[in-house]
């Protein structure tokens, strides 16, 4: 089937390109509440499932051996700007594991936020892992081998065993499953597979309700949305979508941006969980869509619903700071 | 109509991300040679037109009263990466001309290239609107109005006599009305106006060849064309794809990219005239698209087509330079 237009990006008054998409709300039962186009197809979820990749974390008590709380947790989930925040803290988790950054595996790049970039290259450094937007996540990711005993080396292979706990964990929590036909390669080199975007809405609707979860997993699960929900400056940085919504919602909507347009979320109040994917992988698009979904579902609130309206249809200014364009859901979302 | 996918981005074996778009083919009677998907519907051209935008500059006099040469003619139709030889030959034009950078109402941004962004950022400076990617168009724009002895400030609006030459001279190229109902703005804050893409694709195919145009015209675009083919480097810059592309075809084939997946392109040697659009805007489609449909007119040619396929399937590495993706052209074009 050919997935709607669900966003439009408008040029004066006219329509000068459009997304495609899919986009899928599912409840505690596992019933779609929402579907618009192809949820049935497999999509790679990337950087979307953080939070679920991050359970062996908690699970295994090492966030706790280490003592840490609410940022640590929001910073495992995250997708940061790489700001000196995000990098300082990244460096403070390998070192309560006794690690320095050489134990990291995601490769180095650039901060993606532009003042971030600037300031590094003023100070006449490079950038190092710990910039990458995934550091937090991997810091995690060794920091739990060292508490479990396992040699963090290697840690990002399909065939390593801590990748395996990652697999298995992903597996459970979505229902679908984790194989050598359905993996790829992330861009921090650990596996990514490709899974039903249904089971990635039923898996963060279990996310939130804990409903089909083991006791002690719905219980890490609760720990790290909250962490991320509390913390949303860790989970993205400065003026980025995942980091303005979790603020403009204040600890009710928990969202989590992935590459290549795709977009997680739940909603604690209603037991809602939410994924979408737009085709053409285009970030702007899955931020729309997903202001454009949760203003829908909470329509009941209507100064919320009013914040997460306008997150929906941003203006683009031009380097004059002259408005010449804006974004918009189509009629698709009703 | 709904337009065929025309790109697709591969992760694993898998088909991520899938991109749509039409494709136009016209020759040098305004007959077309190819079609994919709607090429009757307007779309802004941006910044794929600043050959077509550059005319006057020639036209005038203004680049020779000036001893301007290839290299100037180039950056005049760059969408250039802000490399320090693109902000010093922008900075030299406007000197020529009596002028400063003040003169330049486009804006300022950060180097488009990274490696460029870096550098200035280290020396201290700030970006200006000599980094601005049409600070080249911008410059050929006041040089031509202080050749002509009009008052450049405000050329960036509308009803402002220079801007009126340029639209002028857009509507002649294309054949297609330019006027308040299909006008936007631009980036760098001078108006665009969207026009079919088969207009496009005939306007570029008069640029090569002459036909339909007055003889001084023709002689100028020909310039143009001449001068981007000669200096690719000027046009974009280091590992940009309209340097690349026009390097590897040595003077054979003019391309342009334009902001939200458009470009537009020549063949001298064919007399054909090609423009294209991705329907979500995304430049890595465009320039995709744009490689697989110039491999197919110049099949004839095995070196060059294999170097255009070749730019047609893109390899993506990651931040541990592992190939985790890439795109492809789809058997939409034959």
């Amino acid at each position: 089937m050919t997935n709607p237009v669900l966003v439009e990006v408008l040029r004066g008054t006219l329509v000068e390109s459009a997304h495609r998409g899919s986009v899928v709300v599912v409840d505690a039962d596992g019933k779609t509440v929402l579907a618009l186009g192809d949820v049935a197809k497999p999509v790679f979820p990337r950087s979307a499932v953080k939070a679920i990749q991050a359970l062996p974390f908690v699970e295994s008590g090492a966030a706790e051996a280490y003592g840490f709380g609410d940022r640590e947790l929001a910073l495992a989930c995250a997708s940061h700007s790489g700001e000196p925040a995000h990098a300082e803290l990244a460096a403070a988790m390998l070192a309560k594991a006794g690690l320095g950054l050489e134990a990291l595996e995601c490769g180095a790049h650039w901060p993606s936020g532009q003042t971030a970039m600037v300031g590094l290259a003023r100070s006449g450094a490079a950038p190092s892992a710990l910039h990458n937007n995934c550091s937090g996540k991997h810091s995690a990711f060794v920091c739990t081998c060292r508490h479990l005993g396992i040699a963090h080396q290697g840690y990002v292979r399909p065939e390593h065993r801590f990748q395996q706990m990652v697999r298995e964990t992903m597996e459970a929590v979505t229902g679908a499953a984790h194989n050598e036909t359905n993996r790829g390669t992330d861009g921090c080199s650990i596996p990514t597979f490709a899974v039903p975007l249904q089971n990635l809405a039923q898996g963060f609707a279990r996310m939130t309700t804990g409903n089909g979860l083991a006791p002690e997993r719905a219980k890490a699960a609760r720990r790290l949305m909250s962490a991320c929900m509390a913390e949303p400056f860790l989970v993205a940085g400065t003026a980025r979508a995942d980091t303005d919504l979790m603020h403009a919602a204040q600890g009710r909507i928990f969202v989590k941006i992935g590459a290549e347009g795709v977009y997680c979320a739940a909603i604690p109040e209603l037991g809602l969980g939410i994924a979408l994917k737009c085709d053409d992988g285009a970030g702007r698009a899955a931020e729309v869509m997903i202001a454009a979904v949760l203003a829908k579902l909470m329509a009941a609130d209507e100064t919320l619903a009013e914040k997460l309206t306008k997150a929906a249809n941003p203006i683009l200014k031009n380097w004059n700071g002259i408005e010449v364009a804006s974004l918009r859901p189509t009629e698709a979302f009703g």
